[in-house]
């Protein structure tokens, strides 16, 4: 079950780095949505390796394929199973990867927990596992927008110590694509990429943070006590390859307010109830007040990086290991569109939620 | 579903803060565990209001009640049913809350939500819920100590600017439940003291950072992909009540780190993989790695203040509310046994998921 | 898990035939519903022992409190604990179930599993555990008497060769309740009791077919392909303590026919669409047609029983034991309200799940 | 989540009768298993269409894929994706069903539920959906006899009146696999097919009874209350399509014994515990007693004849219907491996949920 994520908007993914493909299985999408390839193949284009100097250059056209669910160009309700070929099979750059550890890589963990591994690259640890994840919050996407009016964003807000500024409320889908940081704040994004192309240079790699954000979602989305809405979002964006932290609304940054200086004053304005701040993001109690979701998450420096490090081998002698081949200095641009889709993965089931219960 | 946690050691609370109680049912215990309420209660006498002067005042007993599942002191494998009565009802003390909604509470959401709403206190959204967690918890660590080896902490790290000096390697529990504050820096402690006494004082609250710890955890628990372990200490943390925010290792700060200062070198020390430095938080690739895992959980600070402040009432109309009568300055000291708590379910249920699939 | 029953509208059962009592948490209910224990008692009544000559004589008035979930006499949507105390204690009628292992109980396979087992009756094992399922099941069935029009019945069908005429389309539940073996056809019915009252003199027990009905069930419900209405009744009516078969419409009987005589025609009658016979038990695809849904449970005579009857003892030596104490000749009336409530509890998840994907 | 089966060992399958194909995704199989397609292909060949002249005739090689979850001949304890692509698309065949609703299948219902289906075909309802099941069902197997010693089969019983004499702790897979009815009493296969034969010629179709049983399941698995195995393989066998009854053990045979006749009494024999009769069909309360479990799955007619019959139109009108084409007149030898599979996924689950648990 650890392959499955969300209840009623239910996805699976399946898939190893190298091998057959990657790939997708979405149970409980709502029947008669408009779907085809073109929906899914946009966000997978920018998911991708190989799109820009400043990320992986491994290079995959990440081409989709429906292959269950859909008839004449509509949901049916029964799954939609989703598949992308792997096609950059280069097992002899893993060679030495058969050997030993990488530092930071789930090399270990996976040989600690199953006693084998796909050693041809990350196998499923590798962010290509996030293809389906991808494909399936494409979908969820497009039902939040075309059923419930809810608009999904996410961009990069910092990268090391460059930040950048982002308003949630305004923040433009366009101005966030309008570079291949995929950082809305333009001078700031030039610094960033400036920043990522040194470490390129320098065989090193650089984190940061993505910040994600859900506009128009009605109040009364969530379920307490154990599914509160931002508990979602937190395994949603934990899960993903290389996230280190989840912060909703004030976050870590709200510890140094006080109660009356932190909380939200509700307000009627033309009878729709707001909040004159957003310390909360948007959510309080665990469920959506119909203010803008906002929240922030943290991704390490990509652990893959050129220069020789200490480590072990599969028969725990010390050794060193240098990283070689595909470098990539910084993970955050293609971290948006994942951010995206698991935001859109979790609104989507509990709108369905929210429908089931009280609806 | 929204009610239950986890999936072999599954638990499932029910109750609101005035009713009939609070419990929780714990199914998948395993069998011919000795247990009786003497293992329950010391934990939730350390969630308790009314424990020191910088918590809440309201004054229960929280005397807990093993209702099924054991016989003659051992568990029978069947699910246990623990229970706890509610005493301190004053539904006068709550009439203003019928009528009004209070800033940054679940108050509106739960209308939003539900439709209707227990408002003779917090309800479900109360941090009453979490007794049925707590106690349910104290089974999950008595597993992992007898069964696993496995130790389970959690202590204040930071009050607003205030920071402790942690080890979590090292720190013990006798230090942490050495002050009332459970932070085992006992200088800081004593800061942290005065300042939520002086918040008490000024009618406001403050918010921190509580650390948990998990000692001798072997290498291998953790589900990739969804169920990474991280995934689900997030998820449990951000169920609490008032946490804003999660990060595991090196956390957001790890992102001002490169990744070749970032990455922690394995070696091996008599026959055992250790890293050298552990800014995974003891985690890599959802799965654990054998080193410590921590983790920090940002609280905001509590939302009843003593202050009149803006707010709408049922039928939306603008209006003020000011807190009144039991006055909680500061959550953190009881936040510490909640966190242990979903700590050591996340664990105990991965430890029974590691037994099935690898086992 | 195993503990749970459904996925939107889900139970936990909780507790032992002997121990603090017996109960339920129902999670997902939809908020305000009228319900008090009013709602709730009348079933449990039906369901109880000593309510007639001709089941168990076991006296316990079986009164039911709920813990939480409801506020002022409606449902909040939360946690709805249901509680029932145990008070026919007796651990000495017992004591030689301590030492051996009653044939065709569970009293064997508990220890095999569990390695561990309360040994004071039935345990978990026993029919009490079945309170916790009608009290909740008689929540499902206001839900669905209440906001979807559809009335749930169940009555005995056959006790041993004695087969009673049943209309699924027109038996009445004045007509079921008329007599104490709960059979609608009374004359027969006269003839069950008969029977029931000489296996009880002979020490000696009976079995037989109580019939479950849901009517008014409009087209739609079900998920294929594992949730198939006709799946999850069939698992329902096989987790009832004693039932060994479950077939739904002509069940085994229509493999005697062919397929032409066994298709039911569609018929268009004042637009709406019928079927002019009802084979397939109003459910074609694992999809309620709109038809009358009905099945039939098969309950296999009572294991207890006043002989001398060969088995083994703890330290798995052969021996005999003769039943003694209070003596269940025949379960099928009890089984009665247990039927309902199985099926309340199936249609009630799925007509939330209905709403939630194609709502 | 419909699409999905078992909760440690689990299946999501995918797929319409007409679209890219069908496939199946099972997560949560233990790692180091040897495992290729060549484990998998001869369940799908005894389950294809064409293999005899009593079964349908549609023509499809079925080869199956393994896409992911293996390395060099074995599981990595990652998902498993298989995948068989449709061959025998033959939209054309399907046209009057564009406009028509077949009696007794599933296409009125699935219009009812999702407002849309894949008329070419009967799209998920359809029989090729198990594809995913004996493909997933074939690991299962492999699993219980490598890692647990449990032998798993099944038979046709009996077809319309014709019954075979079957012994569960005797008969063989040789046996069963030696003539076109998977019946392993040859006498009585030979009139089945003969009966089978005159169908055909007639245009109808017969049904009849499956039988499973799991051969050397250790005492102790099973879940009470919800997820007894009996219940457990209940629901597997009514979610198969057609399938219309179940029964473990004496079954609905049972109800006519008195309970001195009906309980089996345990031996001890050699130091291990036996049953001297095994009318409980080798499980009490719900988990396995050590015996040998069989059980007894009834399936109608199929559905499509060869004769004009009443139905409706999809504008509600009255119309008549005669199927065309590939024409079925027996399901139960293709049943066979589903009954197969399905028992076998159920044990699977529960063989890792009994480690888990009680490890």
């Amino acid at each position: 079950m650890a392959s499955s994520f969300g209840h009623l908007f239910r996805i699976t993914t399946w898939g190893e780095s190298h091998g057959g493909g990657v790939g997708v299985v979405v149970d409980g999408c709502p029947p008669r949505l408009k779907l085809t390839e073109a929906d899914i193949q946009p966000d997978l284009d920018r998911r991708r390796p190989g799109q820009s100097k400043i990320v992986s250059p491994r290079q995959e056209a990440d081409r989709v394929q429906i292959l269950s669910g859909t008839f004449e160009g509509k949901t049916l309700g029964t799954p939609i199973c989703m598949w992308v070929k792997n096609e950059d099979a280069r097992p002899e750059a893993y060679s030495e990867m058969k050997e030993k550890f990488r530092p930071s890589h789930a090399d270990f963990t996976y040989v600690a927990k199953y006693g084998i591994r796909n050693w041809q690259g990350g196998g499923r640890a590798s962010a290509r596992e996030t293809i389906g994840r991808v494909a399936a919050g494409a979908i969820a996407k497009k039902i939040l927008r075309e059923r419930f009016g809810v608009e999904i964003l996410a961009c990069v807000k910092q990268v090391q110590r460059i930040v950048a500024n982002v308003d949630p409320e305004r923040v433009k889908f366009s101005e966030i694509e309008s570079n291949i940081m995929r950082c809305p704040d333009q001078a700031v994004a030039d610094k960033m990429i400036r920043l990522v192309e040194k470490m390129r240079r320098a065989g090193d790699s650089v984190g940061g943070i993505v910040e994600g954000i859900a506009r128009g979602v009605p109040a009364g989305w969530g379920e307490p006590v154990f599914d509160k809405l931002e508990a979602d979002l937190a395994r949603a964006m934990l899960s993903l390859p290389a996230s280190k932290g989840f912060e909703i609304g004030s976050g870590f940054g709200g510890i140094v307010m006080t109660g009356r200086e932190h909380n939200d004053p509700f307000r009627a304005r033309r009878g729709k109830v707001v909040t004159t701040s957003n310390y909360s993001g948007g959510i309080q109690g665990g469920i959506s007040n119909g203010q803008t979701i906002y929240f922030k998450v943290a991704f390490k420096p990509v652990a893959t990086v050129m220069h020789p490090q200490n480590t072990i081998d599969v028969q725990l002698q010390n050794t060193t290991l240098k990283g070689r081949g595909r470098h990539d200095p910084c993970v955050l641009p293609r971290a948006v569109p994942m951010v995206e889709a698991m935001t859109a993965l979790v609104l989507a089931d509990h709108a369905l939620r929210q429908q089931a219960q009280c609806g």
